[in-house]
């Protein structure tokens, strides 16, 4: 595999949602104002099915992003909430979902989701086999991001910072109180929509 | 008065200070991490009755944020942590401190505490008074900040993200539940140290 990675829309203030997240309301009460700098790029709109969008450098680096991941591993909470995507997430790579239920695998068009009961460790390995020579992304929610991180298998962190302090909803980190994490500057792209901060994570 | 700032160094994940922050310990334990960035710079050097230190575009954003202040306010908490800094602080200017206890002006080398125990409006408004056409600078702790930014007072803030997760420690934004608040990016510098976002707060 190439890397492990996480690419995720943060608050100034550290949120990734608003209050009140839930299946069916994945980004919280007053949430998609972090996400406001996506929804108009054609390389979002492309695989979600939508005509259209600007180009430039925020489409780049979201395509950047997209392109580079060969399979994604979800926590159970966020699939819960991708659930609501329909016949055919967007994602259109094996996902792997790391869970305490057993499930057979599910097909959804070209999105294949893979139930893994024994771990974050092994969620990453199957990813890893299936991504070939490109990325995995540990898509969210949050909890399955920390305990990469914690874990120290997380290559690199791409935070896009939204302008915009939320007051409250949900952290992507908690402050779990372990030890601290270096990080490198690996690069920074701004526009007026949004701030992409790439890091990748010194171990 | 020019305009009222906030500049101030956050890790990635939020933190100001490590755990057990307190006079004496002002940036907590292991929170030095934070301003790693700064202490090489001459122009931190300088006003603090250093020789030597490196230039470049780190010192260059520390002086301008400097030069352009003619008063600070700080929170009581801030002022006592400030009070080990002995007989000649290193802010050169008017300072004002909320507090809730009337004291008596304090000149120390070229700085003078005056201390407000009316509010922060009433702070800001005096600081203004003695600042001419500089800013104001907000220099903290944490909770004035979120006071002025909370009352709509603040016109500007700087965040100098430090590329490290703390883990624990004292947030600078600790969610208060209160409205969102819209900034508009003003300018994102990054250096390999260090990264500054500047942005407007939306009125």
């Amino acid at each position: 595999m190439g890397k492990a990675t996480a690419d995720i829309t943060m608050s100034l203030d550290g949120f990734i949602a608003g209050p009140n997240d839930r299946p069916g309301n994945g980004l919280g009460d007053g949430g998609e104002v972090l996400h406001e700098w996506v929804y108009g790029l054609k390389s979002w709109r492309e695989p979600h099915g939508l005509e259209g969008g600007a180009t430039g450098e925020d489409a780049d680096i979201l395509d950047e992003a997209m392109s580079a991941v060969g399979a994604v591993v979800l926590g159970r909470w966020m699939y819960e909430c991708a659930e609501g995507w329909g016949d055919d997430p967007p994602f259109r790579v094996p996902v792997f979902v790391v869970t305490h239920d057993a499930r057979d695998r599910e097909d959804k068009g070209e999105t294949s989701f893979t139930f893994v009961t024994n771990g974050i460790e092994s969620a990453l390995d199957q990813a890893g086999a299936a991504a070939g020579d490109k990325n995995v992304s540990i898509a969210g929610g949050a909890s399955i991001i920390r305990q990469y991180l914690s874990a120290g298998l997380l290559d690199e962190i791409q935070i896009h910072v939204a302008p915009v302090l939320l007051g409250q909803g949900k952290r992507l980190f908690e402050g779990t109180g372990g030890d601290q994490i270096k990080l490198e500057t690996a690069r920074v792209v701004d526009s007026p929509a949004v701030t992409h901060l790439k890091y990748s994570v010194v171990k």
